[in-house]
């Protein structure tokens, strides 16, 4: 099924929540091990906690790899063991190459056999470091998600330049509008090619909603860094698609003692809740 | 030693060249395995070529990364093995995240004891996604090459942007220039901030190597994509340090044959020669 009807479909029957998973070893609960073995325990406790609730996990792929190459052979039981237990699963890594290797990229971590549905992705490069991910979308029904306008204090730095009568991430959202034109879902209209948009930015992401009419966004900012959901709000249509809001360390560290799986569970939960209010 | 004076020494010892390695295992010479094994042979075989004359080697993570977490394995051995060669050794992942993600990043390749120099980091995301790898950068004598104007033919579509009076790769340069001013070497005066131009554009590698009169350039696109030592000299300063060129598979694929070894040896002398005619 293409990305963007899964990732709608997903959303409908549970809630439009990405789990972010960001194990990084320092804050790993009490009893977990700090090496690749406990990540693994951990990312597989909060899938288990989370899976009923949110349609996605997102492995924040920095903190496997921090832990060398045993830390990526975690990152792909991660993953696998995410879609055994029916999530979607968007890998973290704002890839970006251009031409053979950014196909290099693209086949690592969007082939057909790959449990990874969808990639993260920054797009300094221009077409040429996107086109192959897209090619990889259309082919094994993979989606990819562009940095357009990011939730941290200095996104303005770049994204905010003024261009013309326009700024930046306005500009790179009518590319990314413009990139996924070809391969919009037969279900919901959506693109396999989806963008990056903080809650931390409301107004940037009410506009950048109707500057891309068919881009799933990815709304990272929820929780910790200060978004609401009503911040949220903006980056869905009416009929409450078109979106899915990441939280990271607001779930996966709700308790750092015990009780850490339900922790996570309980605060998935009262996030879904929190949307639903609002949406 | 500081980065900067690390490489400068290097270049001017041996060539300002940096070679690529891109084990594309669909290219790779016949009689080696195309298998992460055969990855690792055929570095070091390069590495064994090329380190009397190259200054550094950039592996692309892209391609170790398409062999899963074997890989990975493989990219730290390969960039052990140069390392205890004498070369330099600038990672190409172009890795970019925010907070503390971004200082997993960092701390992943240029910790106290990793292998690796440099890293290329791509800078969507404004000075919060490059602040942490200054910091391990001041730390632990690394150093990092951001993303200015890359040698790729879309490279204009974001970079090109006019921005009041200048271009969005002019203005990301004084950014460069700027971030680098509190860790330049204390023999050479080049930051551990350094940028990538492309010389596949020879004027703005002219223009930009002004605006950031400290920053080491590392500059691709030599060889296959298009560029000669002609576009590269803009990059150096009169005295012939300040720039790094690259050249990936006109080096490591001269030859598929037997003889992939010698073929690598003689293209890099002929590169070396050939930017020794015009610096």
């Amino acid at each position: 099924m293409h990305f963007a009807d899964s990732l709608t479909a997903a959303s409908k029957a549970k809630a439009p929540i990405c789990v972010g998973l960001d194990p990084n070893i320092a804050k790993l609960p009490k009893g977990i091990n700090k090496d690749p073995e406990g990540v693994l325990t951990f990312c597989k406790g909060i899938i288990d906690a989370v899976k009923d609730t949110a349609a996605c996990v997102k492995p924040q792929m920095a903190y496997f790899e921090l832990l060398g190459w045993e830390g990526m052979k975690v990152f792909w039981e991660v993953c696998a063991y995410a879609k055994e237990q029916g999530l979607l699963v968007i890998a973290d890594g704002k890839r970006n190459d251009i031409g053979s290797t950014c196909d290099a990229y693209a086949e690592a971590y969007l082939n057909e056999l790959s449990p990874i549905d969808a990639l993260t992705v920054s797009p300094y490069l221009g077409s040429d470091g996107v086109k192959p991910f897209i090619e990889r979308c259309m082919k094994n029904d993979k989606g990819i998600f562009v940095l357009v306008k990011t939730s941290n204090p200095s996104s303005g730095d770049l994204q905010d330049l003024p261009v013309g009568d326009e700024v930046v991430h306005e500009h790179m959202a009518q590319l990314v509008e413009g990139w996924g034109q070809e391969c919009l879902g037969p279900e919901t209209s959506f693109s396999c090619v989806g963008a990056v948009v903080g809650a931390t930015y409301p107004e940037e992401l009410k506009y950048l909603r109707t500057l891309m009419p068919h881009c799933p966004i990815l709304i990272p900012g929820y929780g910790v860094q200060g978004g609401g959901a009503a911040d949220c709000k903006p980056g869905f249509l009416a009929d409450g698609t078109g979106a899915i809001v990441n939280s990271s360390r607001g779930i996966i560290f709700a308790s750092t003692g015990k009780d850490w799986q339900d922790a996570a569970r309980k605060a998935v939960q009262a996030m879904a809740k929190d949307l639903q209010l609002v949406l």
